[in-house]
């Protein structure tokens, strides 16, 4: 090994630690290393975080999207000994202890594999290739700007049928992200676009929620289950409970019943898989949702200098047969508990197994409609609105952020508005499947 | 003529009125004839106005791109009779009194062209392709992308040469917008580089700012001009007059001279020209610079029915004998004037002259330094610099944008900071000239 490795990074005495992903859980672990006797290689494809929570809020014009990213290198930047890289992580060649990515290779004494997960299509490419995922910032950008785009394409069609797809939304998946959706849309459909498009009878928009099981926000209580569809349906919001998807070309959305849908919109929040990443592929190591299985320490079985946290580890315990659930919380506790434990593992000192402590989840469906599972008491409405916004501002990254969120919430309160409704970059989706057949 | 236009514009007893382009121009004319016994039609490319004077203060990381910009149909909510459409206008039929646009035609009984100007290369395509122009909030979102990919390739390289080059930039054009780009890069290296790249020797950061005439700022007082070259070295700003850049391949920056720069980026801020409308561009109507000549009503020579405002209309007078400047105060007053004179005409009543008010300008260099002409007094520094915010923050759009910008200006002023250092969507620029000769 030379001085530096081709990521120009200084070889030091301390013991190196790569984490694969600014995430929750990569954050939380880089800060717990903080002034610590380690050097630590923190690599993401972006160079910024991104608060998961709050992305449908960018797509429905309700925050700003650089309110809720912030740059990794301001993190890092008080930290002895720590390195940023923007890369991407093409493959772990375990048995040499070395990263390859696509800005060269790097070398390590312990491996944090932090890359969270991305949208499951569970296979059908039709589906992947004209959905529209909301996992990341560009991709809320994107439902964003197709949403908008689908309003003034509808203004300028005769066609009845075209002009009710454009404004047709079919959000698969019943959990808190396309609750959220569904609800954040339902408010635009109320307040906005009556007043934005006089000259389009927005009243024929509909927003569709589909739902494979028998009730949405099914990790939650039934009382908050049954309490949110009853806020998402005074919305508006149509629901449609064990149905399944099977198919969409850009405009039909075919389910396994006779149930048809003509959307010019679908939004898939049905579900999440651990990002893949090559060379941490062997069958005993991988789960099922491709996420990676971990031993009480976070550590994968049989590799001792790898460990897994956050949304792509799974760590079967009694409780949580299937892993923990793929949200902020368990990543940021398993990042914390991560950085005590390697402490200990270079100090010689015992790991201590990691104890999930549940705080419960929450869902915000609108305007003073939430629903919370605290961990000793459950309630929905206003109060639960006010406690989902004062978690989501605590756990967003910085005071500029926090105080740019806080503004435009404050203003989209009182105002009932949401002004972000701009099309930066178009999303150029391919409309030729509703061309207007009168004009040419 | 059909009941409605190709655009699903409906017939109205009113005479129609269309405007193009929803900047400063566009929209105080929208204003000004709101609640009138006329049809308005505003068409413009993007849904939203833009805040040109704050661009740089995008592509610099101080200012989230949504807060400069602002929905056009949120403008235009309470006005009745007002239609907006997102289009691109592609040709006048003058005698035809008809726009032909991407999403149709359309017919008028007055046209308005507040289509603004554009960023001019005069003619050089070399340096059109490889230089960054910061017209646009799309192009400032890629300059500041670019900029921050600059320093993470940087960080990648061991040949010096090469670093030096991604840290070099050189910005064409002493006027306001090079000016106050070039500040701000300043701070940026002063207070931002340091502590965000701590392994990447950034006091070899250059900003180079190039003037073709023998002082900046000419459009101001020699005092301003003066004042600001003062601040700009003081921030380490390097600034060369009496040069002008003759080419640019993406790497190497050639000048008249044997002056030469290896730089990865290049601002192109020297001249901007009207922007090209097909079907108004006959040689008795566009004037040096493609602006379209109008009468001191704003109105084309021998077409009494099509009017021009802001950037594109060429007024002449006797103290402006080229025109007013390309800048939001001579657009927005005209804007304004022309609302009133259209009321006029249609009521068959004499239309009144245009009489522009010349405010004065300022320029902003960085912290608690700017410089300003005003009418009666010219004063630079910290008073100057209050000035100048007090003016942006007035004349943006929208109490949301006002306050999200005043809080990241204060959070800035306090912080010394800039935030929103994001590289939302990379740039993908060609590294290839830079490569790196020792890896592969």
């Amino acid at each position: 090994m030379t001085d530096t490795d081709a990521l120009n990074i200084p070889r030091s005495s301390f013991p190196r630690i790569v984490i694969i992903g600014g995430g929750f859980a990569g954050i939380a672990l880089a800060k717990k290393l903080s002034k610590k006797e380690v050097q630590v290689v923190l690599l993401d494809k972006n160079n910024y975080h991104t608060f998961q929570p709050l992305l449908y809020q960018v797509s429905t014009g309700g925050l700003e999207p650089d309110s809720i990213a912030y740059p990794i290198r301001k993190i890092l930047q008080d930290y002895p000994n720590f390195f940023f890289r923007m890369a991407k992580v093409q493959q772990v060649l375990h048995d040499e202890k070395v990263l390859v990515t696509n800005i060269g290779k790097l070398s390590y004494n312990y491996l944090v594999v932090a890359a969270g997960s991305e949208t499951n299509f569970f296979g059908n490419f039709e589906i992947e290739k004209n959905a529209m995922a909301m996992k990341s910032i560009p991709q809320s950008l994107n439902l964003r700007s197709m949403i908008l785009e689908n309003f003034e394409q509808a203004l300028l069609t005769d066609d009845l049928h075209e002009r009710d797809a454009l404004m047709n939304f079919v959000i698969v998946g019943g959990g808190p992200t396309g609750v959220e959706l569904a609800g954040a849309l339902a408010e635009i459909k109320k307040g906005i676009l009556p007043k934005d498009y006089p000259d389009l009878d927005t009243r024929r928009a509909q927003i569709n929620l589909i739902q494979s099981g028998d009730r949405i926000l099914k990790e939650m209580s039934e009382e908050a289950s049954i309490k949110a569809e009853d806020f998402l349906e005074r919305l508006g919001v149509q629901i449609w409970k064990n149905t399944r998807v099977t198919g969409y070309d850009g405009k039909t959305v075919l389910t396994k019943t006779d149930l048809v849908f003509e959307a010019a919109t679908l939004v898939w929040a049905a579900g999440v898989k651990g990002a893949s990443i090559k060379g941490l592929d062997m069958e005993e190591v991988v789960v099922p949702g491709n996420r990676i299985k971990v031993n009480e320490f976070n550590q994968l079985i049989g590799y001792p200098e790898i460990f897994a946290i956050g949304d792509i580890a799974c760590m079967h315990t009694d409780e949580l047969p299937s892993g923990h659930p793929m949200m902020a919380q368990p990543a940021i506790q398993q990042g914390r508990h991560l950085g005590e434990n390697l402490l200990n593992l270079i100090e010689n000192k015992p790991m201590q197994p990691f104890i999930y402590e549940d705080k419960g989840s929450m869902a915000t469906i609108g305007r003073n409609k939430a629903v919370a599972d605290l961990k000793n008491y459950r309630f929905q409405g206003v109060f639960a609105w006010f406690v989902w916004m004062f978690v989501h501002l605590f756990f967003l990254i910085g005071f500029r952020n926090r105080m740019v969120v806080f503004v435009n919430w404050v203003y989209n309160y009182i105002r009932f508005d949401r002004e972000a409704r701009l099309i930066i970059r178009p999303y150029r989706r391919d409309y030729s499947l509703f061309r207007d057949r009168k004009k040419t």
